[in-house]
């Protein structure tokens, strides 16, 4: 690879920006436990706190997403601030229309109005505070849907659906968006109202050039290819952002590129192949997992830094020679050059781009020996830890 | 059920119309081996002979669909006139645009201009032939996508397809329309360039109205919900026709309502719901299957009755009870009101319908009765069969 | 059918026993939410008060299985009383080694021998309660496994599993069993200890005949054809139970036979067909289900109503028609006679079978009419509801 | 790593043998087509001749799976010869009983006692000619199942098999060993009759210790831990060998390691483990993929290359460290010591390993730059290609 190519690698690196869930600092489990960690945060400021650390050891992730009324705080302006101080800035919103008890049977598609109408006062609270924050995206994930046949009326939640988004939307201020989320189930296990790119796709459609999708790799149907729905959504001018994680059967979130590191790098190849990454891009790169039995802060720095990896390896694919080969119909060859820069070790590069940034080139070993993890194992006593419920 | 209730749902059931696929009369088979059935079609004419013993036992399969070049003929308005003798009529014309050495990389959007145009010339003929034939719908399914990652580039490959299907859609005549199907994988086992309804949609809406998708029951990822796309297709308005079929793993190409005639059942519930069963409605509701190791002609009388009391039930579920319990939240009775409609054992409600008729109640024994699979097993002989790749 | 038939298949739903779990009458949910509902039972007593109700109902569902330490009593004597004054027994014991924080990576595969002891010691527990309740049967699933490859070293899991089922199995009494579960995933995320029932089936052939395998109906991979694995397990004698519920994505636990009755059919088919079926077989068949947002008990009589009509519509299978067809080699006679059982509207089987056992024919109907869920609701104030993690 | 540790890594590869099947220098495709492609072999002896070139190149495939009747001469010491002067050995005899017209419904389980007579004098040939080659190993692949519910008799089924694996079992000499193919679906598409590891294992367990399992990697339903079978087989002294290939949904059989080349390190690491590696194994490791599009010869070189990145990968694990992490229960070092192995560039490491065996470093250059392709195109015309037909 030429210097300037080299350099730009670098450069488009070094320009990364991945997005933290405030969500993932606290605890998760399954249905069946949540194993409490020690150290965990019990406020949001300590949340910031964690992320600042992932920030500190990696130079790429100075934002951190909100999920509200999880990180819900009296004065939102002081949490920016709270944010600032730490290098960070506040990122997408993330609305929670799944744990009041009234959402037994839905929210926005809720077949009572009622709870419609509590589900949508909470999204636009949700604008409201990201206009505190500066937070530019909504992100939307419904658990709408139904456990069993006829529970309810599919295009009738459609149509509800649709009648939120809509108000949603005319919410929306100047350099604000929406992200909109599909999964294919869980925790409703029949149907559920944004189960597939398509569905997501139509709906922004409609409503219009600041709704866009997002990406979650954990939310397809096995087999489902996700590089080609990136593809598409990209060549559509759809596609808002990615929800990363991994997983080996259903929605699993463990750490992005743990379940499959080559689907990681062809997404990330999709992405930089359509112009989804770089200055002119505003697709936010956001994580989105559960550390159930590992420790948070390293468990998001490594994931952090697989998500990295991937990049690189998709910015050391050699363009000219796989258009060559994709053009003359040379099957191996194509397969040959993307796979070239698949089987490159990119962790000395990544070593060489921290150390230019002013980084440890060892964003693990450097958090371990940061004596972090024993401080908040001392100093977070009593109160009560963060979690999915909490 | 009240009597004009009764009425109405019999009268729905005289005027279903299934369309049957000519090539399921004859030979298919897997990649591992075709096994020959003696007596099978060895022209277009032979497999309209056929489809008329299906037509005469059941009563609403009077459509027959073509697939070019496989029912090529030198004069379709004759083979047309052939199909009207036996009160047939002809419908989709299906193009193939795989099985030509010039397809290995794909067709339309193969990365050899040459090759896209031979391919667009053959959908354009299919055109012509809809235009002899009085054909509505020219059914497109491409196995266009690449095996290996790399192989080819995914966005330029829907830039091609684009491409081709504007010029088909331009030269659509009046009354014509474009179906347009979506298949996750096979013949393509890594990226397929139409794998979901997502994709399909897409195109079809930028296309405009005459542009419609089709839905293969079984061209979906494992855990697909397909009653959901049906209900969201139809609410969309782009639903333009099933190729009914049924599947335990992948595109088994079974009888339809053989693997999970729930499902079924389930699907025809939305259609019915959605308005798209009935004199308003033009959806086109088509067999595509592989009739392997057992007999075609029952085989394919058996899937029209299969679809036959899937539409009998979802006609029989009581709207105003379900509707009632799913406005109150009430989970089982909603369910047990789906429910209700399904354990119902419709078949003698088909046989009085085909009685009414002045059909056999019994078609599966009319034919059985009626010696043409001996007639056929001993008239043709000699010849070539009928075959998918024939 | 025959008359002497008849009385046969009436016999043999009467003499049906299904096992209904105590974890279902209390409160669950997803990781994202638990909705509580009103008048779930606080105590073991209650959920035996309860599931009292559903054997009053439907008059096959006399067997309560617990769950340990959720039913954890002071006097297992005494609830064992408390059962019987309501026509119930205690069925199989449940042994719970997930929820303690101990236990995050493992119980008896894990890497820390005293957290091995302490698993250990509640299977050896569980064996004496079994002594005191008067089980047969101890069920074992274990949530052992990993979420990163490389976290543990998969073997030498299987050999720490091996050996804490040796020592279980040494500790049962005479005419007790135990019954190996297995799961493909879930808490587990990348390897599951005992993920299929070929590695169930392995540790109990060296156990010996008191090791029988439990197939889970919601636990395998996409496209797994449950039923074969019935008769193959019931063709090696190692068949030991069912735990019946349902899905249509992963582990979805929703009510037997609400998302495949025609699956349903097939197993109890194959149960049938394989003399799992009446006095002279030991199969425990039970359910395994949670209900997170409709009414408990009505949905486990619903459950066991879907039990019962898939069971007599297995019982209703012409075997000599089908064996004929079979022998033959006529796919679609055989295939005919099976699904003419399926079809068949059972209903009014089951009521006459009802009403002969001096039932309500309408199980449903009558728990409605009942009063009991008004009345749970207004007495059962205060205390804690029971939950899956009570 | 130590300089005795990377001699002995180095040694592990190059004593490496990796099967290749004659049947993958024909021509393949998918039920839609058959691409044929210039050069492709008329005869076994000229697919010996092709493997020769495999053989040169990668110096690790020097033994050639035969498929009969696709490989049938009249004389099998004459072309167990031809491989000799060519430095390859033949390997294990693939029996075929799905080809036959008779197999429609099966083949040692079918109905009619006549063609199960037939298909076991087939797999007795196969044994003969097992004696005339020197071939170890009988590798047995049933296409039987059924494609509808009731079709046949799963258990009868069963009974059938068993004998005829019985039977065959009987005839196997000193140093023979028969390997027992299990996979979910394909050509059968309700049941198969040995479709997963359990069965397989259960009828390898009862005919004794010369039966043993053989993994295809395509062969699972979504979400399989291949490597968890892997490792369970080794335990239980029953893994007789792999089919490689690799898949993104069902059976594709593309080049191994092209869909997910960590899971094949993953497969290799428990080969590794297990001592399923190296001169005291027996485990073969044979290729069994369809190179549809790509050009066969040097798509199989590249197979070759893949399954040997994926050893060395394997190879360079660091296992004292991964243990120590593993039993300190530290989740993210020991992923992480086994993620180190894997992100490892093995390309280096391996051309030197070539050199040293006096290879070109560059397998897939030195096969493009030997003008074999060229010469076999021009020289190979007339004849009929082999096929999987052939």
């Amino acid at each position: 690879m030429s210097e300037p190519a080299l350099s730009a690698v670098k450069a488009a690196l070094k320009s990364q920006r991945i997005e933290t869930p405030s969500w993932a600092y606290g605890n998760s489990g399954t249905r069946f436990k949540v194993f409490a960690q020690p150290g965990v945060p019990r406020t949001p400021e300590e949340k910031l706190d964690d992320a600042a650390r992932v920030q500190e050891h990696t130079g790429v992730a100075p934002v951190v997403a909100l999920h509200i009324p999880w990180d819900k705080v009296d004065d939102y302006a002081a949490l920016a601030a709270h944010a600032k101080e730490r290098g960070l800035t506040l990122g997408a919103v993330n609305a929670n229309v799944f744990q009041d008890d009234d959402y037994k049977l839905g929210s926005v598609a809720h077949p009572d109005a009622a709870v419609r109408r509590k589900a949508l006062g909470h999204l636009l609270e949700c604008v409201d505070i990201m206009d505190a924050t500066g937070s530019r995206d909504l992100k939307l994930w419904f658990a709408d849907g139904t456990n069993y046949p006829g529970q309810d009326d599919i295009r009738s939640r459609q149509d509800r659906l649709a009648e939120a988004l809509g108000a949603v939307y005319e919410r929306l201020g100047e350099g604000q968006r929406m992200l909109l989320e599909y999964k294919l189930f869980e925790p409703s296990f029949y149907s559920t109202d944004v189960p597939d790119w398509g569905t997501a796709y139509a709906h922004c459609l409609k409503l219009g050039e600041k709704a866009q999708v997002v990406v979650d790799t954990g939310h397809h149907a096995p087999g489902t290819n996700i590089e080609f729905i990136v593809a598409t959504l990209l060549r559509e001018g759809k596609l808002g952002g990615f929800d990363f994680n991994s997983r080996f059967y259903a929605d699993d979130d463990l750490m992005a590129g743990a379940a499959d590191p080559f689907q990681l790098f062809r997404i990330m190849y999709e992405v930089v192949r359509g112009g989804g990454h770089g200055p002119g891009s505003d697709i936010a790169f956001m994580l989105d997992q559960c550390h159930n039995i590992e420790p948070k802060i390293p468990a998001i720095i490594r994931s952090v830094m697989n998500v990295q990896e991937a990049t690189a390896k998709a910015l050391l694919v050699d363009g000219e020679a796989l258009a060559a080969a994709q053009h003359s119909g040379d099957v191996l060859a194509a397969n040959g050059a993307l796979m070239d820069a698949f089987h490159t070790d990119v962790r000395p590069l990544l070593a060489v781009v921290r150390e230019e940034m002013g980084l440890d080139p060892d964003p693990m070993g450097a958090y371990a020996r940061s004596g972090w993890a024993r401080k908040i194992t001392e100093e977070r006593k009593g109160g009560r830890q963060a979690g999915w419920g909490a």
